[in-house]
């Protein structure tokens, strides 16, 4: 059994980690921390784990945590850059669900993220855990920083033009849109149900923190510095992400290839699946699964590629892909405890 | 390895069992069937499915099914009815979600559904399949009526109460709330996101097909006919059913010993959580799970005891049920395949 | 032109009285107060009011409210309280939406409430603004304390069957449910999109605000003091309020005239609709609306009498009221300002 | 009093005409037909129209329309071409809501609505009535084409930068996002509740009817052909639609004036609101009103002008477009009955 510790249990990618490691067979979760709720069963809060955890939130205490294998962190940026050294000393594994180790240009993370990085070697270090990209940096990785929900749904869906060269790489635009789970579980007015429930709106337009994440993995899929827009909205529902994804073919005869080309590239990949041509992928197809669908369009005879790919923010997006990369960093079949269908209606 | 079979499986119940079925280790699902549907694979219909089921629907074909171990109905009413004899004869076992087998009285059947019962015999020897009642009897049974989502909720609120005797039995009211996937996967004007959304209402307030079934039930429980009123309602959600019920105590001092009365009555009852006196279960503590919930409340020096229960319509209240009567029949663990948490948020 | 005054005008409350207010033609906003966003535009707030008001929120002033010829209250409970008399003396009119002078027990309203009342002299002089009850007292009352949501779904529902004595008064149900916007615009985590979304509970089962409010009501049309039990529920939308209510006939013979009774009872209100017996009154029927709708039900022999009763909690249950009460005290057409139907869908 | 008659009045576009009529002081609806619920009072089937219309739907009778002033159309493509003539030698005015008279290369109409155009003469003459482009046009019209809701959100979007020559015409990409009441009343599946709640997905991605409507409007605006990728999604809401629109911009010195160029276009529009540089509109900040609000973004130091673009798609989308043109038609103000504030929340 695999001794886990997760940092930062109270949101709801905490609560997700909690619920997807209650089927897997080969962990044993040890702590829970959470510094406002120490004492507190975890149950109370979310009442969904009434009768599979007995578990109580406690004090985060480094101790304790250096006695686990691995140790996820759920929690806000900055918080992990401070605890993962001595972790690291303890030769404790971490997955890093927060935006700490996902930057390898510090600049930009202290720009996006307003202070500066207090552990530079250990970013450097740091695996950005996109499976489907660098699964074998992953099974050796210390740290692993687990990718964001957004940069996840935009990066699978652009990866096969990208790495063949098809499309104009200073021209991509990734219209995204997400439930509100992902604004996390915290008491904004802004994120009220008065407030979201039955509206739609574009946020970040001007800029968002995912931007530059989105940008650094798109310019090494295609090996030069790539032009990307990314706008998020906000849906009126809980869970999901779609993002639209446009960009323009360099050679219009290569959409003939272009469904076999994505196939191919996700074959051999557990949960990335790519639809029939001219499919719509329903964010509801992937809700509570680790999975990433997708289908490939084109209109009459325009040369640009869209793209629509979705997740499930809280899954593919955070706690299933922390699993995914746990289940290749420790040697186990990638899909251990992954396997449930998507909950549908 | 079970053999299945599922009768009628392009309605959300024929989807949620695929989905629990998938991630229970000791069936196979052999065939699936829908008149209108037949030759399209299920994960067209149900691209949650893609990746889990390769198996398309099929002509329901008595043969076919007779091979199975275990068939589910999962049709509108007046569709098992017909089928089962020559199942029965083959030997094989049934559970049917429908209502076919669920009242007793077949003249109130037939008013209530509209048509005249055409195998008597068979709704004479069904077992109504509510395990916390009739689990020995369900053991045995070759023909398992599964209980309506709202009889469940409502009834399993209402039990320990009746059952000991405690309070007025001509005095019970049961006023529920249901998601509206309960209505089923049917192109109604009333049931289109535009009629549902952001809306509630009562319907079927001067009488509902469930009505029968929940007093059937509770006489069952009180040993006497009891006077139930119930009112269920419509909530702008997808899944989930919410029952609050009123009941008189015959003696206020009887309060006392409430909270502990309903511990022991479900104690051993895996699928089935008595929640701290004062609560207030959520659907969402059950979406997707096979469990109930269920809370007490007194308001100030009055002596009507308040019932809180939650279920999701479509696991406790249909397939997850159904699921565990089909364990329980089989001799296996009750819980096989119905151990993951619910979904939340 | 009516010089209004709105103290407290952040809330959904506040926003809803100007959204009315813009299109009644006989009043003019001089102002609308908040502490915590004085300086900031109302439309900056709320967008919807863009092109409607050029007023800013100004720091609470009772020199400047002075000056209007009626101010609402639109403010936690305890403001009101302590402005009232100051401007009671300068000979301004209020009417307060907070709880403030609801209840005429005012050891009651401290037990609830938390706090002792300050200003006892005008909680006995307020009149309790429900106009289907009081409405001469209202033409002339100088401060009017308007009814609370759910209290007037409730009232409104029961009140003709109390009146006349047809019901035993002590065996009174009311099981309501409201949308979020009930609860206010406050940044708590359990009305957050991710808590509230795709789930429903009830809530204060063991004792609620409005319950005192509500028996004080029912028991003024009874004549005595009623046994009431109340259990509100969160319905995952915004805007709306149902209550069913539950009342044994005391003659069952009664059923015969309860509707005609009923349509007597409301046939000059211009803000309540009886439905025809066994209609089911939609909320989104009178969203937006200044409009309670009802209609009774029976079910088989019983002698129970179900009411289905909904209103727009932000308007009949709240600042729609108030306007009308305005208008009322105004001497102007009741309606006024107050004629525009729900919005459907 | 302007006689109106509308026929197709069941749907959701039928009851938002009658709302919005309903408080118009210069108008008298004299019919409003329908083949399928003929006799049916509409506030039978339209709950929040009682006591607001007496009427019954009607046969739809050339005669009866005849003797109106002005006809709505609010019916499935196909009705109004062929009703249309005969009204016109009536002299009646006809607002049609549907596309039959939408697009002026009727091949391109054929190919996108399935069948041959059937009065080109009066799609030659209809005028295409998006007041803020062509006022003086509908002011004479006797036949106007009412926009669709996609693209009316897409060219009140888009204009300013295709006027003034700023963007390359050839690269647009219009991302687009709908409630559910915009695909009508209508019993299909795919947009049951079950459906269309708590998921979000694209549509029509590869090739949509209001794509030739929107290149259309576009190109007539950039004074030459454009390409434009549109691809619509459905949001899980009744109300709104969300146009993210990009385009590169020929000069990003242009950057520095682009707000003031959009705010003097609107500058005298009573229904479009250029919000400051940078907000992201809401599209329940225009719930139920007459009114598209918009906002620029940038993001660093990319040429790509991202425009987000709101309105309620039975309002600005629809009725109340449709009422607009009509008071232009009859030399009424043009913001006669369509003044009241967006309902929020």
């Amino acid at each position: 059994m695999i001794k886990i510790g997760i940092v930062g249990g109270t949101g709801y990618t905490g609560v997700e980690l909690l619920r997807l490691l209650s089927v897997h067979p080969d962990v044993e979760v040890k702590c829970i921390t959470s510094r406002s709720e120490a004492g507190m069963p975890v149950a109370d809060m979310y009442p969904n784990l009434r009768g599979h955890f007995d578990l109580a939130f406690s004090e985060p205490d480094t101790a304790v945590l250096s006695q686990c294998d691995l140790v996820f962190f759920a929690t806000p940026h900055g918080v992990a850059m401070r605890m993962v050294p001595e972790l690291m000393k303890a030769g404790v594994r971490v997955v890093d669900l927060s935006a700490d180790f996902r930057l390898k240009d510090l600049d930009v993370w202290s720009h996006w993220y307003g202070m500066p990085h207090e552990t530079p070697k250990w970013a450097e270090k740091a695996v950005y855990g996109l499976p489907e990209v660098v699964r074998d940096e992953i099974r050796e990785a210390q740290l692993v920083a687990n990718p964001g929900c957004y940069p996840t749904a935009v990066q699978l869906g652009f990866l096969p033009l990208l790495e063949h060269g098809l499309v104009d790489p200073a021209r991509l635009i990734a219209d995204a849109k997400s439930g509100a789970s992902g604004a996390g579980r915290q008491g904004s007015i802004g994120m009220l149900h008065g407030e979201v429930g039955e509206s739609f709106k574009a946020y970040g337009a001007s800029g968002h923190r995912h931007l530059p994440e989105i940008r650094q993995g798109l310019s090494q899929a295609a090996g030069k510095a790539v032009g990307v827009t990314f706008v998020p909205h906000l849906v009126p529902m809980i869970r999901g992400i779609e993002a639209t994804l446009y960009a323009e073919l360099s050679d219009p005869a290569d959409f003939e290839r272009l469904q076999t080309l994505y196939e191919d590239r996700y074959r051999n990949e557990p949960f990335v699946d790519v639809m029939p041509f001219g499919s719509h992928p329903e964010t509801r197809s992937v809700r509570g699964a680790n999975q990433c669908r997708m289908a490939l369009h084109r209109q009459e005879q325009s040369n640009i590629v869209i793209v629509s790919s979705v997740i499930d923010n809280l899954v593919k997006g955070a706690a299933g892909q922390a699993i995914q990369n746990m289940n290749i960093m420790f040697g186990l079949d990638e899909t251990l405890g992954l396997k449930a269908p998507a909950l549908l209606p």
